[in-house]
Formats: structure tokens, C-alpha cells, sequence
């Protein structure tokens, strides 16, 4: 089975929006076995709404489309669904008379052009919206000799999710021949995508009933792992097998078997040793604390720190000893460790992290190039220290030594 | 004049992948005049390729097609191309000696494959891949009675933004109809979508000629107009009226006149007013220092501050008082302004910026419920705080105080 996701909307057609909708879709539907063979993407216009839908509907057995379903004079997916099966729109006097109630309940009034949504494509299954007002619809009807699926889902996606979610899933997996399905998500951070995957294939490749799919992000790879058999149980073996062999030969990389982040990682190690983090940042400039605090609870373990962008917060707050950093530079690792050990002292935590680098694009030299940075990890045994020369441009350095960072309190904690 | 976008890959029909190179071109493309009418993702299978491809034909001026150019069984846009326009494919020997001799060069050996990206379609002028090995194609033809422009272009970004800006806008530039285009973007903080259209739309609805789209992200809203006119004073003059009657009716919110985001703005004030700030975060965590050291040169204006999530800290960095802590909690007005005094006295900057709350989605309670947020700002003359109740989500509530922080001190800059 192979679906088409079409997006409705003039604005997914300038350089500012994109449709996600997809995405979230194309998900759920390869957990169901179907494969999207095509996304096409049309503007507010009926001539080229009815011709995509046509297109559609002699390609693909199962279409989807997003957007459209509104009051205004712009939203025309119900006509032209109706238009292209050449099936009539009968206006339900159920759903009118539902408009009409809920926005009394709400106390708005509802300008006549609303009862255009209580239009629907003759043999329409409705699609209930709690969160809006356009009602969805279902159609599981044959066209020419073929049985097709067609749904109409609302645009906003906090409209759309749900709809799909709670009544097209289900409905679909009754339509379709069933299967049970097992993932995984591995991942490893401060490896390259094509360095992780000759490391791999020569595994994966193995399991060609396991799907394997690499992400990779600056610092991060994500491998998604997914198999489809008659039972749960033989999905799942197959899945967890492949999964122990690939955490066996990225044992030195692999942060995360269920697919946690690493602030997550690191903070959960934290939490199980019942230990506390201070960080002190220079080139990172608070990226690294605005990570781990992005996650709920974090304060258990994370008490804050210093972004010391100045030599003299780096003093100051990070208790970095002026004549050392006028003997060494800001950026050595002489620094980063004086900064670890004094963080973690002045902010009196068991572990201090602490970073200390040129990201760019001014400021290097040829003894401290664009792209050096140090780190430093520090507990009451002792303070190691790490360098990197990263490339690219001041986002990615920052975002590989954030990443960087959390690998080295990571190994640390482990 | 319209055009359609293919997206050649079967990774852009996975949920982990999306086509972005569409986003580029639209921009260019409506730079041109050109709008664009219809986009299409389609995977690598050559049955499926051509329908797209035939289709594109019949509705489209200027049909784009991105990816399926390597030397892999898998890419097969030359051959749909010419297979959907009934040309034959021509090897060219002269792109044929170009691959081995650039092989040569880079001292790579090539294999037989790799020949198949010197295959032309009959017609076609070659554009070539500074980049990478796999040239673009141009094609200015009549299919039936029209006239069509198609382009090859290369999947990776990195190959075909270059390739579309040096190589197809000038050749679409002598194509296509002469005119000017003029463009602005304004910028607007803590002011919601719908509020903001309702203050400008009796505006920019007086000027039909000018394309006005509002783009709203957490606590931002962005206005791109745009106009197109036979001569470039024209159009700037007409982008310019309206521009200056929207600065007009939203001066107490908009921060930026150029597109400028709203740390370049506190950036430029503290620059222009040679004026250093240091910042004192709880609940933001480290956000907004964050966002202002992502400015190349920041650490001219900006010293750093402190990221106090425990109590302790905020003492200890920030200088509040423990006992001040104790009477108000730590999320108060009292301890906000204590923050800012704090920090700026700590750092020795002209400015401290401060920022305590309840991110959630623990921490709440009847009196301090999630989502409220105290802010500060000191300098030598006074502390000014404020207070806010934000709804939804951790991020949510993080990325709006991070927004309200800076739109703080900008005010208090002005």
C-alpha cells in the first residue's frame, strides 16, 4: 500500500512556511507498513486543487490532504475533493446545527460563510475536531476498479495530530492487512555519519528485515531501527538483536540505547549518583546550561554556573587565576581546568565542566586558530582536560563544543 | 509566469528527511516575478519520476528539478527528464574527459557509473558543479505550443544554491520579462499574530501593490513586504510609504526596521552607546546569553553573567540577599531586582539584565502558578522590574521569557 500527502495552502508555497504536517504522518503511516510515494504541495486555488487530487487519487491507494477545511472563501478542499470523484457535496444539518452550539457555548457569533464546513463529500465519514472548528472526513470508496482511502484532515497541525491520531489511525489499521511493528532508537554523539556507518553496515546489512536509518546532526548521529513481522514478539527479537550488536561495536561512542538526548543522559547519571553540576562557559556562551535546563527537574542536579566571557569573569566566577590566564591565554588548557575546579568550588558542587575556546569568526590566531577549544571536567579526584580543533562557522563550533562538552561530564559520570 | 519545485529522493519521503532547496529557490524565484504554483517530493523510481515530470509540464512554466543527478543506479532524473519529453540522452564526451581529468586531479579513481552523469538531454545547455561532480542541466524549449524552462539541478545544497544563483538566475534573468523588485522586513516583540494584523492590516490593505505576509514565531513577529514595479524607485518607494506608516502605528513594539534579529538590536544599542551588560538567569537557564553570544563580536558589549538555578547561587553570583530570598521567594520582584543589582555590581558592566520563574511543568503553586516570570533591568540611575504570566510549556515559558528579557533592556536602551 502506498500513500500521497498533499498540503493545501498559499502560504507553504513562499520561501517562509513548510509543510510539517507531513512529516508527523509519514511516521505514523510507515508504523502501519504503508510507504508515502509522493508529497505535492498546492496553493488556494480550486482548478489546481482538483487536478492534484485526480493525479492523486490514479497513484496512490491511499491520499491524504491537509488543509483547506476553514469558513473562508480560500478553503476549498471539500470542493474539490467532491469535484475530483465527481461525487456531491450535501450540506449536514447536524454539523450545522453543532457549529451553531459551540460557538454559542464559546458566546461568539458565527458569520453565515461557517456553514460551508458542514459540507461533506457524499459517502464521507465525518471526523470529529476538538480543537477547532472544521470538521475532517473519511472516504473509503472505489475509484474506477481500485478501493481508495481518502482523508481531510484540518492544516493546524494541534488540529490535525490529534484527528489523526484518535480517528483516521484506527480506522486505517482496520482497513489494512494487519502487522506488528518493533523500533529502536540508538545514539552516539562526537562521530561522523559516514565514519559511524562503515562501523555498522557490515552489521545492519545483516538484518535486511531491520530497517536502519542514520541521522545525523553537528556532534550527533541517531540511528532508527524498525522491523515489521506477523508478531510483536518476533519484531521485537529481531529489532533488540541488532540493537545489542550494534551497542557492542559502538561501545565508545554510544550515549543513549532508547533514545534519550544527552542533557537527558547526563542528567540522569547525575540524579543516580545523587551528584550535582556546575558549568563555567566562555565560548559556549550558555548554550550548555540552557540544554540541560531545558529539561524538566533539571534543577535536582544542575545548580547553574558562569558564562565568563570576559577575562575577568573568568576570574572572577570561575575562579581562574589572572596570572595564569595572562600566562597561558584565555583559551588553553591550563584554563579550562582552573576554570573546572573553580566552578565547581565556588558553586560548591560534587562535578565542575568548563569550557574555554575561539569560536569565530574573529579572535583566532595562528597559535589559537578559529575552532580551538578546551575543555575541562572536574570532580574531588582529579580535573582532566581535552582539545579540539573544530571547523566551520561560529554556530557549528559552539554547537559541536555544547555537544562536546556533555560527552566529556558524560564519560566522567559513567 | 509559475513554476513547479520537484524534490528527486526517497530520504524526503521518510519523516526524518524534508526538502529545503525549495525554500531557496521560491525566495529567487519570487525575487524574478515568478510564483511558484505547485511543489512535488517524488522518490527515486523512474515510473514515478516521469509522471511527475509529464505532469509538471502540462501546468507549470518553469519546472525545477532537484536531486537524482549522481553517478548511482538510483539517480535517474536525466533519464525521466528525457524519457517525460521524448528527447534522447546524449553522452558528452567533452563532460565525460572534465570527470576523469577533475578524478585525476583529486587523485581518485573514477568507476564506470560515474559516466552516466555526462549524459545530456538533447538540447540541453550544461551547467557546470563547481562544487561536485554532477553538472545541471537547462532546458529552453517548446512543449505543444509552449514554451518551457527546465532545470537539473544537483540534490545537496551545497552544489545548488551556487549553480542557481550563478548559473540559472542570470539565464532565467534574460527569459523572463523585465522588472524591479523591492523588499523590507520589520520586526516586532511580544505582540501576538492576530493583534498585530488587526493594528496594521487597515494599513497594508491600502497598498494592494505590495505583498505583505506576517510571520509569527514565539513572542517575534516578522512583516516581509515586497513590491514589484517596471523600476526599482518605484517599487523601493512604495515598499518604503508603507514601512514607514507600519513603524508608525506599531512604534511601542516593533525593534527592528531591517530584519535584524532582537539581540543584534541590544547589541548594536550597548555597542553605539559604548555600554557593557552582563545577565543574571533562573528559569531562562542560560537562553539569552545564549542568544547574544551567538553574534559574532558579542564580547564587546557582552560580558557573560550568571546562570543561578539553586538559591545558593543567586546569592552567591548575583548578590541577592539570602534573607531577601526568604521573605519573597526566590521567584519575586524583590529578588528580580536584587538579580540585576547584583550582576551589574558583580560584573562591573552599565547594565544588569535579570530574569526568575516558574518554566514548569513542576515548581507551581496557587500564589506562584507556571509560567510566572519576574524580570529586571539596572543600570546606574535605576532598576525598573516587570512581571508576566506566560502559558503553555516549559519551552514555551522559557523562550518567551528569553524574548521579554531582551525586549527589556532594548527599552531601557532606547
Amino acid at each position: 500500500m502506498n500513500a500521497e500527502i498533499i498540503a493545501v495552502g498559499s502560504e507553504m508555497l513562499t520561501p517562509f512556511r513548510q509543510d510539517t504536517n507531513s512529516l508527523y504522518m509519514t511516521e505514523k503511516l510507515n508504523g502501519l507498513g504503508v510507504s508515502v510515494a509522493f508529497k505535492t504541495i498546492v496553493g488556494d486555488k480550486r482548478t489546481h486543487l482538483v487536478s492534484v487530487i485526480r493525479h492523486a487519487l490514479g497513484r496512490a491507494d491511499i491520499v491524504l490532504i491537509s488543509g483547506g477545511l476553514g469558513p473562508t472563501e480560500d478553503d476549498l478542499t471539500r470542493e474539490a475533493v467532491a469535484e475530483a470523484l465527481g461525487r456531491k457535496l450535501i450540506r449536514d444539518a447536524d454539523l450545522i446545527a453543532h457549529l451553531y452550539t459551540r460557538a454559542a457555548a464559546r458566546r461568539v457569533s458565527l458569520t453565515r460563510n461557517n456553514e460551508k464546513q458542514a459540507d461533506t463529500v457524499e459517502g464521507a465519514v465525518i471526523l470529529e475536531n476538538a480543537r477547532g472548528t472544521a470538521p475532517g472526513q473519511w472516504l473509503d470508496i472505489v475509484v474506477g476498479k481500485y478501493r481508495k482511502l481518502v482523508m481531510m484532515l484540518p492544516g493546524p497541525p494541534a488540529e490535525l495530530k490529534p484527528m489523526f491520531d484518535e480517528q483516521c489511525l484506527p480506522l486505517l489499521q482496520d482497513a489494512l492487512p494487519k502487522r506488528a511493528i518493533a523500533t529502536r532508537v540508538l545514539k552516539a554523539a562526537m562521530i561522523g555519519e559516514s565514519a559511524c556507518d562503515a562501523r555498522i553496515a557490515p552489521i545492519y546489512t545483516q538484518y535486511p528485515d531491520v530497517e536502519t536509518t542514520i541521522l545525523a546532526h553537528l556532534g550527533d548521529i541517531q540511528l532508527n531501527l524498525s522491523c515489521t513481522k506477523p508478531l510483536q514478539a518476533q519484531a521485537k527479537l529481531r529489532v533488540d538483536e541488532l540493537a545489542g550488536r550494534i551497542e557492542e561495536e559502538l561501545d565508545d561512542v554510544l550515549y543513549s540505547s532508547q533514545g534519550e538526548t544527552l542533557e537527558q543522559i547526563v542528567l540522569y547519571y547525575l540524579g543516580m549518583h545523587g551528584s550535582t553540576l556546575a558549568v563555567a562557559e566562555s565560548c559556549t556562551g550558555g548554550l550548555i546550561a540552557a540544554r540541560l535546563t531545558d529539561i524538566p527537574g533539571s534543577s535536582r542536579s544542575f545548580a547553574g554556573g558562569a558564562v565568563v566571557y570576559s577575562n575577568e569573569l573568568k576570574t572572577k566566577f570561575a575562579g581562574a587565576d589572572a596570572d595564569l590566564i595572562a600566562r597561558h591565554g584565555a583559551v588553553s588548557a591550563e584554563v579550562a581546568a582552573a576554570m573546572a575546579e573553580g566552578i565547581r568550588r565556588e558553586c560548591g558542587t560534587d562535578y565542575g565542566l568548563a569550557v574555554t575556546g575561539v569560536a569565530g569568526p574573529g579572535g583566532g590566531s595562528d597559535e589559537k586558530p578559529v575552532g580551538l577549544v578546551y575543555f575541562a571536567v572536574s570532580d574531588k579526584e582529579a580535573t582532566e582536560t581535552l582539545e579540539k580543533r573544530f571547523t566551520g562557522d561560529r554556530t557549528r563550533v559552539r554547537t559541536l563544543a555544547s555537544q562536546q562538552a556533555l560527552d566529556l561530564i558524560r564519560r566522567r559520570l559513567m
